[in-house]
C-alpha cells in the first residue's frame, strides 16, 4: 500500500479524500487523514477500511515529522499561511507534497531546495487558482498550436448558490469563508489592462464597474475586478497582451447593493467600532449617518446613497433585516466588516439542503492570419449537498488527481509549480470532465472592447 | 545676552525670528539660527547685529548637542519626525525646548525625565495644534468658572488664501504643504461624537459631510470632519460632552469639487502608476476610467461621475488644465496622489504678491442654570506678504511668546506640556492681540444638532 498524508480534515477535504478512496483497491492506496481534532478526519473517513484518522498538530514538530515521514506522498489542505512548516519537512524528509493555495514567498525559496532533492511540490491545484489556470493554459496553448497570437484574456471565477436554491433577493449565499467575501477588493486600487493602457479602479468604485457575462442555461452574471489581474501575465507568457482581466462573479444586480455597504464605510475592516457588543443592527447603520433628532434612519440611508423609494437595492436591505431595533451585534470590539459579516450571516448562510455552485469564465482573443477572433469558455458546477460541495469537489478533485499522478510518477518534473504545463492539465482536466467539471468553450465574434470593430 | 538656539530655517521661522529679534534690545537676546543650509539661515537674519546664523545638521550629533550646549533655551522648528534627537540631547544638557509640532509618543515619554531635571518642554504651540488649544481652553475654562457645563465643542481651522488673492474657482491655494493636503483624511475613517452617539465617516464620503459656517466680515465657509476629533477628549476634560467634532475649513463648494478626485481614486498614494514619467495630464484621468475606442475622457469622466454639464465643478476641472493632452506628468514612478499634486500646483501656487489667510470657528455649547447656550469664537489673519504669511505668524508668535516667557520664568510648569493651562494660554493670547490675532466671541442661541430645541 502506497501511504497519502493529508493535513486538514476542513470543508474541501470531503471530495479530495472521496477520490482517493474510490481509487485505493485498484492504486493501492491507504490514506492518513491528520486533524488537530481527529473527530473531524473520522467523520471524513466515515470506516472505510482503507483510511486512518490521526491527531496532527502542526504545531508540533516531532508529531508532525512523525507522520509525514510515515507518507509516500504528502497534502496539505491547512490554511495557506501553515503550508510552509509542512513543506520544509517534506525537504528534509524527501516527500512529495501538494497543496491547492497561492505560491508564498516562503513556499517559492524552496524551488531550489526541492529541486535538488528531486521532489515535486505542486501547488495552486484547486479551483481558483487551479482549474482556472489548467483550463486558460490549455485554450492558450491551443491557439499558440496554431500560430495565433493572444491579444485578450479575461477570467472570472464565482462562488455562488446553485439556481435550485437561489431563494434571496441578493442571489447570493456564503459558500465558503465569509469573511473573505465582506473585505473583497480592499486594499490598494485595482490594476489591470484594457486594450493597451494601465486602468486603475478604487476599492469604492469597484462594485460600480462591473461587466455582463452570460453563461448558456444559467443566464446573466456579472464581474468585478479582482487586485490582481496582472499577476500571472508572465506565468501565462502573456506579455504582449493588449487586455488582462481577472474578476469575481456574482448575478446580476449584487455588486450595485453591495455598494451601498462600501459607500456607508460598513465593510471597513481597519478599527473597532464602540460599544459594539450593545448595538442593534440599526444603531450599526446609524453610526456611518448623520445626526438627526427627527429624521429615521431609514430616510437617512436614502438620503445619503441617493435610494429611490422604488429601487430593489431597498428591498435587498430590508430582506437583511439591517433596520432591526431588536436584533444585536454582541460581537467584543467588532470592526463593521466583522459586524457587517454577521448581519449578512443571518441570511446568507446555506440551509440543510441548499446545493452551492462554481461559475468560471474565460475570454480569449487573438489574432490568427490577421483576422481576430474569440473563444469563450465556460464551466458550471453544481454541489450535490453540504458536505460533498461544488467549491469541495472543484478544489478536492484536481488536488486528488494530481496527488495520484505524482504518486504514478506520471508527473516527474520537480521543484516548486503550479499546473500550466500540458503534461500536467490535459490529463488532469480529461479526468475532471470524466465527473462532470467540463468546460465549453465557443468561437464567437470577437469583440475586445471595440464594437465598432465587430 | 541670553541665547536662544533655533533649529530649522524654514516657512514658519520667518516670523518667529522677527518678534525675537524685535525683543532683542529690551529682553538681551541673542539668538542663533541653525539650518543645514546656512544661507536659510542668514536670509531670515538679514545682518541683524543680534542674530547669528550657523550651519546645523540635526544628525550630526557633535555639532548639534554643541550648538544646544551653548544655548540657553532651543525651539525646534523642524519637521516633526526630528524633534526626538534634539528633544534627548536636551534632557541630557538641561535645557528648555519649544516646539509647534503634536507630542509624538516618543516625546511623551520624556516627560518624566524632564521633570526630574527641572526642564519645561513646551509643545504643539503653534496654531493648529496651538492657538487652537488656548482659545479653545480659555471659553471652556470661562464657562467651567461660571458653573456652566460644556456639552459640545466643535473646532474648525484652514489655511486659505486672502479674499484680495483668492481668484479662481475653487477659492484656494495651497499656503503649507501641498502633500499634506492632497492626502488630508486617509487611512481610518473619521471618528467624533455627535449627540452622545459616535459617528464614523469613511474616506470616500468625507468631503460630501460639512457644514457650513460663517464668519463675520468673510462670508461662507465649510468644514469636513478631521480623524482625530476625539484625541483632546480627555485633554480638555470633555469627557462628559455629547458633541465633540474638530474639522477643516474650505470655501464652500471646494469639498464638493474636491471628492472627484476622491471618487476617481486619484488621491491614492498608495501604489505607483505604470510609466506615470511619459502620461499626460489627460492620460492620468484617463486611466482612472474604462476604456473606451470613441468616447472622450471628458465625456466618461461625466458619466462616471455623474455630472451635469452645467454644473461648476466641470468648470473648476477645466481651469486646472487637466484633460489636458501636451501638458506631460515627468515624474517617475509617482503615485496618483504625486500627480495630482503636480497639476494643481500648477494652478494653486500663491503668486508673488498673493497673501494667505488663517481661519478658525469653534462652536462651544453648555448648560448653566437648566438652559443651554452657545458660544461662538472666530478668529481670522491675513498674511503680510510671501514670507511673513498667515501661517508663519500664528505659528511663529506663539512659539516665541512662549519660548521668552519660558526664558523669563514666567512658564515653570515641568515636564513635556502643551498650552492649556490658564497661566500659560492667557499672557499668550494677549499678547497675541496686540499683533492682531484676536478671537471674537458671540453669544448665539444654543442650537446643537437639534433644531427642534431651539
Amino acid at each position: 500500500m502506497r501511504k497519502i498524508l493529508i493535513i486538514g480534515a476542513g470543508k474541501s477535504t470531503s471530495y479530495l479524500l472521496k477520490y482517493l478512496l474510490g481509487k485505493s483497491e485498484a492504486e493501492e492506496l491507504h490514506i492518513i487523514v491528520g486533524d488537530i481534532n481527529i473527530q473531524n478526519a473520522r467523520k471524513l473517513i466515515n470506516n472505510h477500511e482503507n483510511a486512518q484518522a490521526i491527531t496532527l498538530d502542526v504545531f508540533d514538530k516531532a508529531s508532525r515529522q512523525r507522520a509525514i515521514e510515515n507518507a509516500d506522498i504528502v497534502v496539505s489542505m491547512l490554511p495557506a499561511r501553515y503550508h510552509i512548516e509542512v513543506a520544509k519537512d517534506c525537504i528534509t524528509l524527501g516527500k512529495n507534497m501538494v497543496t491547492a493555495s497561492y505560491v508564498s514567498n516562503e513556499m517559492a525559496d524552496l524551488d531550489k531546495a526541492a529541486k535538488n532533492k528531486g521532489l515535486v511540490f505542486m501547488n495552486e491545484i484547486g479551483v481558483d487558482p487551479g482549474i482556472d489556470h489548467m483550463s486558460a493554459m490549455k485554450v492558450i496553448d491551443d491557439i499558440r498550436d496554431k500560430g495565433g497570437n493572444v491579444i485578450l484574456f479575461e477570467s472570472f471565477a464565482g462562488g455562488l448558490v446553485a439556481p435550485e436554491s437561489d431563494n434571496n433577493l441578493w442571489n447570493y449565499k456564503f459558500t465558503w469563508n465569509p469573511r473573505n467575501v465582506v473585505v473583497a477588493g480592499q486594499g490598494s486600487a485595482a490594476k489591470f489592462l484594457q486594450e493597451n493602457t494601465y486602468k486603475y479602479i478604487p476599492y469604492h468604485r469597484l462594485f460600480r464597474r462591473t461587466e455582463f457575462l452570460d453563461v448558456e442555461g444559467y443566464g446573466r452574471f456579472e464581474g468585478y475586478a479582482n487586485r490582481d489581474s496582472l499577476k500571472y501575465q508572465s506565468v501565462y507568457r502573456l506579455d504582449d497582451v493588449k487586455t488582462l482581466y481577472r474578476g469575481t462573479m456574482r448575478r446580476v444586480g449584487f455588486s450595485r447593493a453591495w455598494n451601498m455597504f462600501v459607500q456607508l464605510g460598513l465593510t471597513d475592516d481597519s478599527y473597532e467600532i464602540e460599544d459594539s457588543e450593545n448595538m442593534t443592527y440599526r444603531d450599526f447603520v446609524n453610526a456611518f449617518l448623520a445626526y438627526s433628532p427627527t429624521d429615521s434612519v431609514e430616510l437617512k440611508f436614502r438620503h445619503a446613497l441617493k435610494i429611490d423609494q422604488d429601487d430593489i437595492v431597498w428591498d435587498k436591505l430590508e430582506e437583511l433585516d439591517i433596520f432591526s431595533d431588536t436584533k444585536r451585534v454582541e460581537l467584543k470590539n467588532a470592526t463593521p466588516a466583522k459586524i457587517l459579516q454577521k448581519i449578512l450571516e443571518d441570511s446568507w448562510t446555506l440551509a440543510e439542503d441548499d446545493k452551492d455552485m462554481l461559475v468560471m469564465y474565460h475570454k480569449f482573443g487573438y489574432e490568427l492570419n490577421g483576422k481576430r477572433h474569440q473563444i469563450d469558455s465556460t464551466m458550471v458546477t453544481i454541489g450535490e449537498d453540504q458536505t460533498y460541495t461544488a467549491m469541495a469537489k472543484t478544489v478536492g478533485l484536481p488536488v486528488g488527481i494530481a496527488t495520484l499522478m505524482i504518486l504514478n510518477e506520471k508527473i516527474t518534473t520537480t521543484g516548486v509549480q503550479i499546473p500550466i504545463n500540458k503534461e500536467v492539465y490535459k490529463p488532469i482536466l480529461e479526468e475532471l470532465e470524466t465527473f462532470g467539471i467540463k468546460f465549453k468553450e465557443t468561437e464567437v465574434p470577437y469583440l475586445g472592447y471595440n464594437p465598432l470593430n465587430v
